[in-house]
């Protein structure tokens, strides 16, 4: 059987951003990132803060924990990272999922491809932009989307935003693949900490400037604009 | 040339809330209504109190109007009342638009059909829960849903929740309409005035009791739970 390491599943909860946003769903946090970003605000998946609670899992086990949860009350499971793009062995998983008739949605910045992406109902490509001190290599880029156009598999573009280089960045992004549903999401780098003072006033001032700017730019008149709504529920606390 | 009544006419901006929340968009909006829902937030399209603003505009006028606001920056038009839905008229303005390759989307609350929402890329119907004051009339709902599959319109299911009485009405509309992507939005019950105080505090609030009842409830598994972002940013501001 084969196991993949699992840093936390919770839920039912909600999707707080992207294409699927507000869409009721269970999660599945797979442990490692082959990116360090700045202002990750899931640092703990890789820069080993809680390496003793990772736990290495058969798709049988992960829907074991999911059933232990909320049995009868899902049937969307999003795998998130660290990025899941690593792990070949979540194969068996979405296979798993498909034959369960649970719908599954992932998210992934866009350096790696796995043949069971062709399984998931919702992929969520997030590039980094320059503010995470990442560079992108689009040459990985474009194989992932020519293996998803390949397939048949849906997908889409996200960009987090923290400042206007990052914004030309995003922009450059959209222009290149202009057939790509398109999403700029404001970038929370208030992270010191799981409750932060006024954070759902200090992120929608920031959300109305990405959308004030976003307005006045004729370059991205087919995008679409979000916050996390996760964070301006409840901060930065882990598992909801 | 056919002529509409439209009330106002404002963007860009973005779309806050449903199926295309966050889309980049200008705002066409319609007078008159057949319903009179007790909580509705843009009574001024049938109450009469800003009746004098009404323009009888034809779709070059319409256009004229958007692009004095606009022109090359945008690509995307929301059409939205009031009830466009009775317009025949608005046919010349949904043919001008795809002539243009600018997309449009729609809200109605279920009650009335025109040949012309064949030409929109996303219909969102929102029936009016109990707490409205209205009563559904599902005749007119199915047969809507079956014009739409007939010439493969995409569409989905909106329905604002006051109470448990509105989610109650919301379940059963999404257990009977099963296959069509469905989506729960919170109310906003803060009408009196344009700024009122401490809104999004308020509004959060409900959201997130909105978001807690279905996750605890195995009858809407495969729903979408979605705040009004405009409302957040801008309270009841007009013309936003």
């Amino acid at each position: 059987m084969m196991k993949v390491p699992v840093l936390e599943i919770f839920g039912p909860t909600f999707q707080g951003e992207g294409a699927v946003i507000g869409q009721k769903t269970m999660f599945v946090r797979t442990a490692g990132c082959d990116y360090q970003c700045s202002w990750c605000d899931s640092k703990f998946t890789w820069d080993g803060s809680q390496q003793e609670n990772i736990r290495m899992m058969t798709a049988d086990d992960i829907f074991a924990s999911l059933d232990a949860l909320a049995e009868g009350n899902y049937n969307h499971v999003t795998i998130s990272g660290g990025n899941p793009l690593l792990l070949k062995n979540l194969r068996e998983f979405v296979e798993s999922a498909k034959a369960k008739g649970v719908k599954l949605a992932v998210e992934t910045q866009g350096t790696m491809y796995q043949d069971w992406l062709q399984g998931i109902d919702d992929v969520t490509i997030s590039p980094k932009p320059p503010s995470s001190g990442m560079v992108t290599d689009y040459g990985k880029l474009d194989y992932i989307f020519t293996k998803l156009d390949e397939s048949g598999t849906a997908y889409n573009l996200k960009v987090v935003i923290f400042d206007e280089e990052d914004f030309e960045y995003a922009v450059h992004m959209h222009q290149k693949y202009a057939k790509v549903d398109f999403y700029l999401q404001v970038g929370n780098p208030y992270l010191d900490g799981e409750d932060i003072e006024n954070h759902t006033e200090k992120l929608l001032n920031r959300y109305e400037n990405l959308v004030d700017r976003t307005m006045r730019d004729s370059r991205v008149n087919d995008v679409r604009v979000l916050p996390q709504l996760h964070t301006l529920l409840w901060s930065n606390k882990q598992g909801v």
